[in-house]
């Protein structure tokens, strides 16, 4: 690319298939369409907008009920295009050529390519061999290499394990930098820690419409932290971001969260009943309380699942990472994993 | 904001109120509502959407449906939320801290937020008094600054006037570095300089549904260049920034472009009536080709509109943007200028 500045050297542009028939289990996607109430509610309003005008660049009336959710100030929350862009736009405002990036390793992808894409240097920390969090590797590491950002994602994506309230304190009181957790999946666990967000000054924490709320489709994401960091996010972030539409549908969704309960509970159920089966056929499988599993297993197995059309997410050779499907998904991948391993 | 980067000192969050009600030409949207087969057509899709699986990241059914409306190939389109993600995203991209930008001055003001951004330098290049462009000076300054990116707007904004195709073709010609040509408004312009768009190795062109397809809530917007280029872009830009409706919406939009035409024949009418009105009426008005008109007026006319809860945009003392309303929107308007000015 003759054009790219030299800096970003090596840099790729990502083109990959977008899969639209099978079974997609690859991408953390909910395994249900929001309750009907939602969508009739939103195809009920959707016609009457004024498609000519430009979105409420503040996205205030989301926020509003976001804050009203959380029980924080309006001015506490911001919205964006998946919590990827804030979280993007918070890397790039913290973040000189040369600063460091901490997270554990392996977690979402993107923290390592934002930092990248920022000049920073990222380093991860292992998990322990039993994929739990090694909290005081973390410290000192944040020690050592004195970061400016830390990012723990908690359901962690891929390995789907949580950090407990008293963990996560730990790494806030241990730095002055800015922590960053992503709780994308902490609707399908058992704490949700949430309520955090206004009480250190050096903490923020990211949301997503894109799973439990079963929105991939719309690309909306919040962050919640004190006033002080909303603003650090909306000085870089570009105005305007999130369509009329996009902002509509996640507020009707998010005062009408309650309607979700019994989903997230299909999918608890489901994660339970899947690990047991894997479990039982002698598979190596991880506790979760994301809406996915992390497996070992042996890579004829995904061989086999893709000649079914049944698709999970690879990350090195016999490590996968399985999303929760509906009941019928989940019989279907079970079938395919027995036959292999009854072979 | 204690973790912002040095470099960003004095950014600032911009907060703006959202306008719902009066007489809103203070940004540049379309005077009308998308054509009713559009929505209808958007409506009846939208209802089936899985609302709960990820865009195609790769916008491939929208870029296709661009590129063949531009006799280009699909590789030579990337879609974005609106022009300006795909503006800010070339921007980083291209731009090391130090480098400099060149545009007009005044035109879009995101060139110089996103230049500063990006730590670079910008330097505008004043209008002629009559507000045409000086080309003379335009390859001047470039020969002079030696920019790593050139930004021109036609029609410009605020200013409506508009660069024939061998003025832009003497910048290009003038320079190693990328031209970015925003066609924002062209539509309603006499000459489309799209399909110069692969022509040359060193431009990018920017579109928009936000004017001319009446469609400012999607936040979607194109670039069409040489495969290079736009690999250049797709490497920065995050993954899946459009949502499946606004590409969907946007995708039905431009495969009926033609439908279009009866609404922008409008729009110039009105501009032609609206010009002649405010000509006549002894204000400084300038020739556009946008849907906008460019004014130099007392600012008690604006004292007068804001009372009369009609929004234009105020640029600085004496110096107004007008969007062009529809007819009985702009028969208000002239109706309060009128009484200004014959007071």
């Amino acid at each position: 690319m003759k054009y790219m500045k030299k800096s970003f050297d090596g840099l790729e542009a990502y083109y990959s298939k977008n899969l639209t028939e099978g079974i997609i289990l690859n991408a953390n996607e909910a395994s249900y369409n929001p309750p009907k109430k939602i969508i009739d509610e939103y195809l009920d309003k959707v016609k009457d907008i004024n498609f000519n005008r430009y979105p409420d660049m503040m996205n205030s009336s989301l926020c509003y009920s976001i804050a009203k959710r959380y029980n924080v100030k309006p001015n506490e929350v911001t919205c964006g295009v998946g919590s990827d862009e804030l979280l993007e736009v918070t890397f790039r405002a913290v973040l000189e050529v040369g600063d460091r990036v901490v997270s554990f390793s392996p977690s979402f992808s993107m923290y390592k390519v934002f930092a990248e894409l920022a000049g920073a240097e990222f380093i991860g920390v292992n998990f322990n061999s039993d994929l739990s969090f090694n909290i005081g590797k973390m410290i000192e590491t944040i020690n050592k290499y004195k970061p400016k950002l830390i990012c723990i994602c908690s359901p962690n994506n891929p390995t789907g394990q949580v950090l407990t309230l008293n963990e996560v304190e730990r790494i806030i009181y241990s730095t002055d930098a800015l922590v960053l957790l992503d709780l994308a999946y902490v609707d399908f666990a058992e704490n949700d820690l949430t309520t955090l967000a206004t009480k250190y000054d050096n903490l923020i924490v990211y949301r997503t419409f894109s799973k439990a709320y079963a929105l991939s489709s719309i690309r909306c994401g919040y962050a919640i932290a004190r006033h002080d960091n909303i603003n650090l996010i909306n000085a870089v972030k570009a105005p305007f971001s999130l369509s009329v539409q996009s902002q509509m549908l996640a507020e009707i969704a998010i005062k009408n969260y309650r309607l979700y309960k019994p989903l997230i509970e299909e999918v608890k159920s489901e994660r339970t009943r899947l690990y047991n089966e894997l479990k039982n056929l002698g598979l190596n499988v991880y506790p979760s309380e994301a809406n996915f599993l992390f497996v070992v297993m042996d890579d004829k197995i995904n061989d086999e699942l893709l000649r079914n059309k049944i698709y999970i997410r690879k990350f090195a050779n016999t490590k996968y990472r399985i999303t929760i499907g509906s009941v019928s998904e989940n019989d279907k991948l079970i079938e395919v994993i027995k036959s292999c391993v009854q072979q």
